[in-house]
């Protein structure tokens, strides 16, 4: 294939790029990796994040909406989102003053505009599917670096959800440390890893399970026109509505539902927050106790999913991802969870903004490695298959 | 990469699969290639055409529609065309009683549902995009063999309009006879190579000339309720209406575009024969006449893209694609091109119907060879570049 040698080389230095359902930006980590599989080491030289203009981020919101979307739109989107990545990838290697000469790979998630793991009837097949764009091959063009992306496709077809994928990131990274670890990402949606402490990619257990920041971010949206409650300030100001955490425990029903299972925009979207506003005003919440009920609830769901879910005894939970830094949210979860000490992936060397950035280089280079990068017990796969499509760049 | 044996492998099996814009099924052509680049052999093993149903058809027209597609269709296509064309594989493979094992690579030109070289703003930038349905990496894993996809793009960011494609194939297979010829393919679109006598690269000359079957077959479905005018007995039974061809050459600005340059249902689409077939009956032509003007106006523009863009002597002029059995089309093609013979592609050993699908597993091999497989001069791209997204399988 077009960079046959890639395979063989040592220390590889590998871009990671995750665009996350919340649109608030692209996040971009650059990684050397020595070794493959459960051999991986790694060592971060470089992290990045570009927002997303206000336009952008409404126009990725556009996309992802069915009412409003269309195959022009897609298709515009596809292009123009890689063109964004590829000047953001420019950027970061200015500031650190390489060139794109020196990368070997680009691992790309894409973002995700669409993902329904659930099959339902189409034209009388049933048919899950999942949609990410930001063309991998326009950026492999534009960047003149291999990318490889749309990990989440080859698992769906494989019989899996096509999601999480980090788990298996985190079963790669974290075995080392042999304890019974939950290893906890906070995104728009938050997901769960298990990973036992001898380290059996079979005992692993991992699914989303419910919001991350999702809901508090549209509520703090919708409610004070900010885009997050920084520190969960908004929230520690109010108090817990037990009549809306009931209302919650009650009309989400995605909580219930045994893994493997995810979850998305779809789910916990605009529906979800406007049904709940209305309650919310129709029974005369206070702001801040909608914000404190909400980011409880967010908790309470990682809990619930711990309690039903993964059943055996844990020495710590690791929290990453966006929504670690809301210490509200934190205090939440550390007294849902009592005696275990919730940390932050921080103290494992992973930075936890850049946590999917790092996953989704390792996944490039597994691609490249042909290792199978899906868990079974995390997405229901039928099989380990290889994740992501190779777009190769002219042989230099 | 995964199977990184595969480049060097001689004599390898290659299935190539086209879906065209007239979405009336899927071609696919089994294919032996030894050599690459201009040492490409191959000898055709198999050919398969499965038809899509009239409500798969419906789906994907819905699918291209701006105005009827969204996201939701978008992403769940993707996923059921694969589904659709891995069985169709399987269906070629039992009738030649060959297993998917034997098989070495499968390329995959898939559907195009959005296609706009030209670029125009979105969010404030120049953006052009094309988007091809029916995931490779799907493909791959239903089929279990490693599937290269969505050769448009890395030309379209390479600043080229992604199309024409097949010109490549011209140049590769068409170089060894020492002529100027040209060579046409009418699929839903009509396009031209022309291959200079000395098969220098640089002199080959490529584009799209206009309508192929789109307009006629439009005009069958719209006054007879028929897929398409069967040898142009529809035709063959009018007379051509002046008025009417000249409101033709008036509204279609496409054939005095100078090349390089390439269109689709965007263009020749609903919006399009509409407003052909209400000038049609306000003046009270008949519906034979119709069909007549058509056809004369689709041989017409080729005739034209010849006149205006080529300007060298050609030895022939070598059709190919679904229109070539329109007998009436091709007679009203060597009446425009007089003494010069229009010949069929079959009396060179290509398969009329199996063209495109014959040249995707080209495209395909090429890809993992990491050769460059544009035109520059068909596409416009600044430069020559490997095409295509590789989806790897486990190694087996």
């Amino acid at each position: 294939m077009p960079d046959a040698n890639l395979v063989e080389k040592p220390g590889q230095r590998v871009i990671g790029l995750m665009s996350g359902t919340s649109c608030d930006g692209v996040d971009l980590a650059l990684i050397e990796i020595s070794g493959s599989g459960l051999e991986t080491r790694f060592k971060v030289q470089g992290k990045f994040h570009q927002p997303y203009s206000e336009d952008q981020k409404q126009f990725l919101l556009q996309c992802m909406d069915p009412r409003h979307s269309n195959v022009k739109v897609i298709s515009q989107a596809n292009f123009l989102l890689a063109g964004i990545w590829a000047g953001a990838i420019d950027s970061m290697l200015r500031h650190y003053g390489e060139k794109a000469a020196d990368i070997d790979l680009i691992g790309s998630h894409g973002q995700t505009v669409y993902h329904q793991p659930q099959r339902e009837d189409c034209q009388g097949l049933q048919v899950n599917s999942t949609l990410q764009i930001g063309d991998p091959s326009v950026l492999a063009q534009l960047t003149g670096i291999t990318t490889v992306g749309d990990f989440r496709v080859a698992d769906m077809a494989a019989g899996g959800q096509g999601a999480p994928l980090v788990p298996f990131f985190d079963w790669l990274f974290f075995s080392r440390f042999q304890k019974n670890m939950l290893i906890l990402n906070i995104g728009g949606i938050a997901n769960i890893t298990y990973i036992p402490s001898d380290g059996d990619r079979m005992k692993v257990k991992a699914f989303d399970t419910g919001p991350g920041n999702m809901l508090i971010d549209q509520m703090m949206q919708r409610l004070y026109e900010l885009p997050y409650d920084h520190n969960g300030a908004k929230a520690s100001l109010g108090k817990r509505s037990d009549k809306l955490f009931a209302y919650l425990q009650k009309q989400d029903t995605f909580p219930d539902q045994p893994p493997p299972k995810s979850t998305g925009r779809e789910h916990y979207g605009q529906d979800f927050v406007l049904s709940l506003l209305r309650k919310a005003i129709r029974w005369r919440i206070p702001e801040p106790d909608v914000l404190h009920t909400v980011t409880e609830y967010t908790a309470y769901t990682v809990w619930k999913a711990y309690r039903d879910f993964i059943g055996v005894e844990i020495e710590s939970l690791v929290a990453g991802g966006g929504g670690s830094h809301n210490s509200f949210l934190l205090k939440r979860l550390q007294e849902f969870f009592t005696k275990i000490p919730v940390e932050n992936v921080n103290h494992y060397g992973v930075d936890e903004d850049f946590k999917e950035a790092i996953c989704f280089a390792v996944l490039a280079h597994e691609c490249i490695q042909g290792n199978p990068a899906n868990l079974t017990a995390a997405t229901g796969a039928k099989r380990n298959v290889v994740l992501g499509k190779i777009c190769p760049v002219n042989k230099s």
